[in-house]
């Protein structure tokens, strides 16, 4: 092993924390190769929770101490098979839920009132002396958050000073200041707006299922914060396209980047490239937790931020 | 005169009031030609306010009783003039601010946060697996407010639980939960984002200037939801092209509908075609005190909602 720890950078996104790493550290990054002469020098990997754990690679690094994921969610992550192998994991939550319900809230007006399609509009010379577009008042709009974490608590928040009335669901109860329903289903029923906003892990692949869809229904916005894989992306698309969907305001995708292409056609959408979280005051949140982890690793200390039990 | 008092409505845009009049009026459309055949029956005129009046035109009309500004604001109308003629003006003050300022926080939203840049880059393909997008945080970035009236008011109710720092200025102080800036200069001086939300008159024409554009400066977002007039249009894009100001977001243009064209190769831009204030909620409050005027004036009884003096 060398004098300075080695660390493994996964994700090509992740690229920027190079400098940040590099005056204690030495850094190896995954796409540029697989680091095959280091493997005995690596100690700690960093990867973006969303993406699947390479497993193979794991098992060829005799001396990793420590599996840092960068983000909030880890969904990617066999949580289980770490465990098993004695390998801690840390993440960084509670740095940027507030960011990502401000984006929700982002999303909410940019769909509703019509911001980003109006945008077009008047760019493509469609805003003419006889049209005027009306758009819906948001007061009075029925918000159902599914999962009241801290992202689902902070848009609520938000979503009360817009004059919304909301509701929640989770598969837990728990004291909160807005009524439970008693399914989602029932909440989907009762919403005009549906903000997806719980943890993504094996459990609830595909939660949004084409009944909850329906139960939205022709006037209901469906808005994902959360993870892709929580909604079944081919019935969103088919309901979007045939109008059993009102309108669909979307930061995550089943596969990311998502094909332009799929959405070429499907109407009545708002899609950003998965920014709610990556602000710069979530960044640096998140920079400052992957770094005290990576400390506490070496020096032996208790981590800072490990996955919840 | 005819039994049935007739009305005249001037702007095609107002055309879907049609419908909800000839229950009870005669309607003439002043865009399918002059009515001076119907000059005598007259006894209402409807505009919407930001549009000039045509004094010639009620000059011509020997029996108009009233007119009536289906909008809040009535900058195109001269009171005075009115006034002196003795033709009572009446407006719809008070009901559309809420979706006013829910547009406003929509479209502070939208710029910072890149929702209309960040879904025109996912549609044309701009989403690769190497690039990642970081917006900044809204939390802390100051916001000074132009007019803290209704509109104003209910932005900076909005903007609290965006944790966003709020300022305001108008010409005259006033008791309020946030501090006054001792100019308007100041407030830009020390504002990330300006929004303008007061009245238009001619004594404001051109109120954010040149100079207030440098003092917002190349990290600082305009935002206009109140009247194009108040902005110095053509100052405002030099200073995007030149990144002299950060961004603009604008519902409202010096000429509405604004050209395309003017708008082509400006940079950090959201354009929305004068929707704020058409919602739902809002015109439908509107048509209300509209049908409450009318009345009013035909029965000769108080008028609902005069223009203050």
């Amino acid at each position: 092993m060398t004098h300075r720890p080695a660390i493994l950078i996964m994700q090509r996104h992740l690229a920027p924390l190079t400098s940040f790493l590099e005056a204690t550290y030495t850094v190896y990054r995954f796409w540029e190769g697989p680091p095959v002469e280091a493997r005995d020098d690596i100690r700690a990997m960093i990867v973006a929770g969303e993406y699947p754990l390479d497993k193979h690679l794991i098992e060829s690094l005799p001396n990793l101490q420590l599996l840092a994921c960068f983000t909030s969610g880890y969904d990617g992550i066999d949580i289980d098979w770490c465990r098993a192998r004695g390998l801690p994991v840390t993440h960084a939550p509670g740095v940027n839920h507030e960011d990502v319900a401000d984006h929700a809230v982002g999303l909410i007006l940019a769909a509703r009132r019509q911001i980003v399609a109006g945008d077009r509009q008047l760019r493509t010379g469609g805003w003419v002396a006889d049209t005027r577009t009306i758009t819906p008042s948001l007061k009075g709009q029925r918000v159902g958050i599914v999962g009241l974490g801290l992202i689902g608590q902070a848009v609520a928040r938000r979503l009360v000073s817009l004059r919304m009335p909301i509701q929640w669901w989770g598969p837990r109860d728990k004291p909160a200041d807005w009524p439970r329903a008693s399914s989602l289903l029932e909440l989907a029923r009762d919403s005009d707006v549906l903000v997806v906003a719980c943890k993504a892990d094996d459990s609830n692949r595909g939660l949004i299922s084409r009944e909850i869809i329906d139960a939205l229904g022709p006037d209901g916005l469906l808005v994902n914060v959360a993870r892709g894989q929580l909604v079944d992306e081919t019935a969103m698309i088919e309901a979007l396209h045939t109008g059993r969907l009102g309108q669909a305001a979307l930061d995550v995708f089943e596969q990311e980047p998502t094909d332009a292409a799929r959405w070429a056609n499907v109407p009545n959408t708002v899609l950003t490239p998965h920014t709610a979280g990556a602000t710069t005051e979530g960044v640096q949140g998140m920079l400052m937790l992957l770094l005290q982890n990576l400390q506490a690793s070496f020096a032996e200390e208790p981590l800072k931020s490990p996955v919840p039990d």
